[in-house]
């Protein structure tokens, strides 16, 4: 069987789905098969203004591309409300899922979704770009090196940006009816992740959120923040906010290293992505300088991280398509984990900041 | 009148005291005048090894050098527990004092220090040396930049080093009798600081220790951390530990700046010291990449921050010697309320992790 690359359509026209479909080009595993949107018009620009290959199929409504036969999996990028419908109806066509994050409005819509995956055996994935850059796999060696880094012992994540007043009054993400997660579910599902990522995907025991998050009128959350608490006596805590300057900062800390970079979600530069590590360092003996400082690492980058997210999925489809094997489940328990914490953390808001117990 | 530098004495021989004595000789108006000790050997032998003059005098007990005539001010590096003692004495014996942090157990403890030096017309300054370092002054100027920075958000910070065995059992920071404070008073003490400098030392509303501290058999505190909150919605957070590899990161955030850096108490080296803002980033087009990348700046360094910080307690003991001034009220009222908070987190601790509301 030759080689035939794995067929995506796309299903809606958002601005990140620019991105992907430029990911898809470059992924050598996969194809840009078709895209659409309830505008056949605005699906046709979609395609012309990003790449798609002449024979790429334009469709009006989203129905249409899921009853595709020469479709092999489905890019959602669609507002978080509208996931449970079309990832559903999607694993029902038998289309494997790649899916914008949050995948869901809470775990329990997740599970339904994963529900229909398992029962139609697709692959799904969300779309968390950053866990599939070189240089996560690189920080990741650092973090498991017991000799280097030791027991991890703290995690602090952030992630902000400051939107623009047209944002905050139009943006899909400040919509209690499209992505009623608002800062958390965007901006906060990066931290949630970038935590249990530096703690192995081992779930902590309790979530609180910080006191003072920020509501828009309509309740969605603008700015926000929790700490996290594990049995051992790890802890994490992550930041995320519309209203403060674009800045994304990740540390690990363990017992004898420290991992840390500024822009763990998007790198500053496409080409090479750099981080720091330190270990066992010391004050000189008078207490006025590090021995040694702390060493700077750059990874030079040959496939954008979201073609090596997309690379990453077609292989999983491959494998399933061409080899009959079971869909992957590495992926989707870590998505789940994100939202449970996530969940955790919205409700940890609602009770007035108290401690919510995470029960997976 | 010739300008005669400060004489200074130094009241105990810690650790800590090598670096002040020789922060001490290179600050340009200032000298190293004695030393005392409860064992004269001891004082002698430090006197020796830390390059104190010919001339300088050499005391087998603290009450001898106060007694000293020839003594402008002293630099008190005991336990936190002695401080309270000696620091009253200091003050009625008309020395000016340069203190070693945490000021005292408490802030109750610390306003009859003040009162004290109030009383007797001398000045008081905490040891706390990287505000002095010239790099912290440039780094508020940016923060203080209304276009660049805009208003502060955010502040995280976090100070952990990893003690050895022979410290967690030994060393006074662990002890009950001694530094009671343990990792709080101590690294603490630096995060908390630098909050509220970033904050301008506009006093929080209330603080939340973060749960999960660590104690050791004693109940002195080897880990902890809070989030503090202010009535114009910024929020703060700091970790502190002595379990946890040689970290010391500070990110301060606003609308439209971010500035961080990564050796804030302690810099890498002693010539030099860097710091990265970063001004109104936005995203390329695509989402590929920033625009600008942060830039990093550095500081040149003529005097080391403890010799910066000598030379300004040096000239403000020289104000009121040579000009009959009032004792400057600047630091200790941000000692004070660096106090209050750590009161505060203390406080959240033992009421099981509640919010705490800061009285002034």
């Amino acid at each position: 069987m030759a080689d035939i690359p794995i067929r995506i359509g796309i299903i809606g026209c958002a601005d990140i789905a620019r991105k992907v479909s430029r990911a898809i080009q470059l992924a050598p595993n996969a194809t840009l098969s078709a895209v659409a949107s309830r505008s056949i018009d605005k699906a046709a620009n979609f395609a012309k203004a990003n790449g798609f290959p002449p024979e790429a199929k334009i469709y009006g409504s989203y129905e249409s591309l899921l009853d595709d036969p020469d479709i092999d999996a489905v890019y959602l990028p669609l507002p978080t409300s509208l996931h449970h419908k079309w990832a559903v109806l999607t694993a029902q066509k038998k289309k494997h899922l790649l899916m914008e994050k949050p995948l869901a409005l809470n775990v329990a819509q997740f599970d339904e979704i994963l529900k229909a995956c398992e029962e139609n055996g697709v692959q799904i994935m969300d779309g968390t770009m950053w866990v599939h850059h070189p240089r996560t796999y690189k920080m990741k060696e650092f973090l498991n090196d017991k000799e280097r880094f030791g027991l991890l012992k703290s995690v602090n994540s952030c992630f902000t940006f400051f939107a623009d007043p047209d944002f905050l009054k139009n943006d899909i993400r400040v919509k209690p009816d499209l992505d009623a997660l608002g800062a958390l579910g965007d901006a906060g599902w990066y931290g949630i992740r970038s935590v249990l990522w530096a703690a192995d995907y081992e779930m902590p025991k309790t979530v609180t959120a910080m006191q003072g998050p920020v509501l828009n009128e309509a309740g969605v959350i603008l700015a926000c923040g929790a700490s996290l608490y594990w049995e051992d006596g790890k802890v994490a805590t992550f930041h995320c906010s519309f209203l403060s300057n674009l800045t994304m900062n990740l540390t690990a800390i363990g017992t004898f290293g420290t991992l840390h970079l500024t822009d763990f979600i998007i790198p500053y530069q496409e080409h090479e992505a750099s981080y720091t590590t330190s270990s066992k360092p010391q004050f000189n003996e008078l207490v006025t300088g590090w021995v040694p400082i702390p060493s700077e690492h750059t990874v030079t980058v040959n496939l954008p991280q979201e073609a090596c997210m997309v690379r990453e999925f077609a292989s999983l489809v491959e494998n399933i398509k061409k080899n009959g094997a079971q869909p992957d489940k590495k992926w989707p328990t870590i998505s789940r984990k994100t939202q449970l914490v996530l969940d955790a953390v919205k409700a940890s808001i609602e009770k007035g900041f108290e401690a919510v117990e995470i029960v997976s």
